[in-house]
């Protein structure tokens, strides 16, 4: 029921607009950080091909991570980054060891 | 010169194979931990598609994960898995923050 959660969140950007949505990314962190349940929260930015980044996430349970999606500071950012992101996907995943 | 290293590696396994590939990459975890330089190597698999598979791995150094892909335990599990796996990426990326 509430088991632990880990999502690999991937961004990628489009090329006109990689530090608009890093800028975007980076002001999820602290509210996302600050939520019941998060456990860790850390974006990465890819070395080779800088318009691609991975948010690296554990969540105390799946129900925590959902109220999360819904949470004013992703809808502000969904908002935000209209039209900027080429793709995205998620995975959720649980931690083998 | 010597900054840290995130490392996404993301494995994907043949259907029929997912158990034999599971119990390799989990033999890869102890040896891993116990190299110079490895800070996090922790394996996770995909709650909705199972046969996908991440590593996240953070490094002291880039030169220090270089040395763990020329490892002999890398070596043996790469021939243990030949024809098991469906698809490999592997992302080179910094901690934003």
């Amino acid at each position: 029921m509430s088991a632990p959660l880990t999502i690999v969140a991937r961004i990628e950007a489009r090329l006109e607009d990689v530090q608009r949505v890093k800028a975007e990314l980076i002001s999820l962190i602290e509210p996302t950080r600050a939520e019941q349940g998060c456990i860790q929260y850390d974006l990465h930015q890819d070395n080779q091909t800088p318009q691609v980044f991975v948010f690296y996430e554990n969540w105390e349970s799946r129900e925590l991570w959902l109220r999360h999606m819904e949470s004013e500071h992703l809808k502000r950012y969904s908002v935000a980054i209209e039209g900027a992101v080429a793709s995205f996907t998620v995975n959720e995943m649980n931690c083998v060891r």
